[in-house]
């Protein structure tokens, strides 16, 4: 089973015009470390030295799961809908930091256990209500995962008519880091003690049993897992995941630098690698996230984070926070002086103008 | 030989707030981390939960370097001037940088070793042209320490006529990284080898010549240097740096938090530690910078960098690029919706509202 997707590798040209100008810029070649990376990341997505980046959107994605009636968070599943009513009415760390960072937030409900209200800024998406409990076999079907991945790239391509410059990964859904981590196993094959963390903050006894509710899971799904990312996704995921994972394929389908946020998003990310590998030219890591098996998801991306916060929040947290680093990225690359602009000598050795 | 200052302990009181109102903010109590953290630091550095930080002054010190004659940077001296004039016409990173994050930058002469023409915006403070080399005597008397240290309080207190809400600290002096390791070393007792590194990119030999010039400085002066911090500063410092130290002290003196750049401000950092001990308290280590000895510079502090993005370049560039996740971490705090104004549950076992 395979996505309809056209990624085309990032702009080779943009990228070493980028880096030739980071070279002319009056300060020690390197010196700006991750920001020149960046900023020559960035060219090689969009095409241009300086891309827009006024239009940055994080799509919060809301989902429940059947496994979270199994002891595996330290939330009620209540939660979810109740943290999306928080997200309408402007009270969650999301909506405080989009602000903060002047980014558009977009709340959907891929599968909230729950019937919430309609609100002009919800996406009413809901492919069912909640996953079944991937410890006693598929969390949705193959069709509701396919529903639920499209969904995400809707709302990705709706949103570029009012203006989308950047996307940013987000979600809620008490349970998600017990399918997440069963996603990121599925897709790895690293051993659930390697993956699995405590979320919100499980205690000892809760963290077993996600151990254990991840290695049931992916026993109980094996056969489906080994079909394919999108089958895994169906098997061990969740709805909110499978969202996500199409918002970066669109995202990266349209050349849109996408912020990949912390745990969930890592797993999300990771299946859309595994859809289709070129989509990871165009994914920036946002921050390293306290959950364990974040930083191995991220080594199997290949991706370096920018931020090391400790954080462990989700909803797009850390996707938002890393926006000023883009912002600055950008800048440096275009509105800083050249050594010759500015008559100022280059290094020892090198061709120069010395005022001596 | 003592500053006057009279630096008040960190308010418990508006911490002990601070504090109790992230754990009950809608989100599990310690998930965003590091942020937490920097909102109940600036409680108790200004004794308010929602400090304003509308004025945010980034000052960029310069001086010369007796040194820097001896091959250790892999700039000729010339360049500080020449930079300084970029400041003032707005083409260097700090310039920019500070824009993103809108941020006033004071740009101040403390002992450049050439005539800069008079400019509105240019702080003439001089107090000589560049300092002896370290590695023959003193860098320069103990009362043009004072003086220049007195330059970098004087600087701060007159801004706060303009507004200061937050003080950043950056340089500019080429051969400013061997004295920084030089009163690094001194101050802590550190080996030199531990604590010299490549500055804006010195090659192996030059690192060499960089590693001998401290360990001279260190035996030339070492009866100055065990005299007291400001003595040190004096026999193996800089004036950019002694000025630093200066305006660190007046922030922690006025409470207002100081953000700390990299390694020649983390040297000044060290020293206004050793002349004041309570001014740690009004720091905030912005990042972890790529120079060898900055980690141990913040390590004696006690300081966690915010921030590691592999930056070398000084300027206060590191500084502001912090200031987001301080705007971030007083918005969190001020405009989150707390359990009970959102109806959200909160963890099992604890008294709440749970809806089902």
């Amino acid at each position: 089973m395979s996505i309809d997707v056209s990624i085309p590798p990032p702009d080779e040209s943009a990228m070493e015009a980028a880096r030739a100008r980071q070279d002319r810029l009056t300060k020690p070649a390197g010196s700006l470390g991750r920001l020149e990376e960046l900023s020559i990341r960035l060219a090689g997505i969009t095409g241009r030295l300086d891309p827009p980046l006024q239009h940055r959107v994080v799509f919060t994605l809301a989902a429940d799961h059947g496994v979270a009636h199994e002891g595996v968070s330290a939330y009620p599943p209540e939660v979810t809908p109740q943290m999306v009513l928080n997200f309408l009415h402007g009270g969650a760390a999301i909506n405080v930091l989009a602000k903060v960072a002047r980014a558009r937030v977009v709340i959907a409900d891929l599968g909230v256990d729950a019937d919430l209200p309609s609100h002009p800024d919800l996406h009413a998406l809901k492919v069912r209500r909640g996953t079944a409990s991937i410890t006693r076999g598929p969390a949705m079907s193959l069709a509701e995962a396919r529903l639920a991945i499209d969904h995400g790239r809707q709302l990705v391509a709706g949103e570029v008519v009012r203006g989308l410059d950047v996307v940013m990964t987000g979600d809620m859904g008490i349970g998600n880091t017990t399918a997440a981590a069963a996603v990121i196993s599925a897709l790895t094959g690293l051993d659930p003690n390697a993956v699995v963390g405590r979320g919100t903050g499980v205690d000892d006894a809760g963290l077993e049993r996600k151990r254990q509710a991840v290695r049931r899971a992916l026993e109980v799904n094996a056969e489906r897992i080994a079909q394919g990312p999108i089958e895994a996704l169906a098997a061990v995921g969740g709805l909110e995941i499978a969202g996500l994972t199409g918002a970066i394929l669109e995202a990266a389908n349209r050349r849109i630098p996408v912020v990949i946020d912390g745990f969930i998003s890592g797993a999300a990310a990771l299946a859309a690698a595994r859809i289709a590998p070129a989509s990871v030219g165009y994914m920036i890591a946002s921050h390293r996230s306290q959950e364990l098996g974040h930083a191995a998801a991220l080594e199997e991306l290949g991706l370096e984070p920018l931020l090391d916060l400790e954080l462990r929040l989700g909803e797009g947290t850390g996707a938002v926070l890393a926006l000023f680093l883009l912002d600055a990225a950008v800048a440096i690359l275009n509105q800083m002086a050249t050594f010759d602009q500015a008559g100022v000598s280059e290094r020892e050795g090198s061709s120069s103008l010395i005022i001596d």
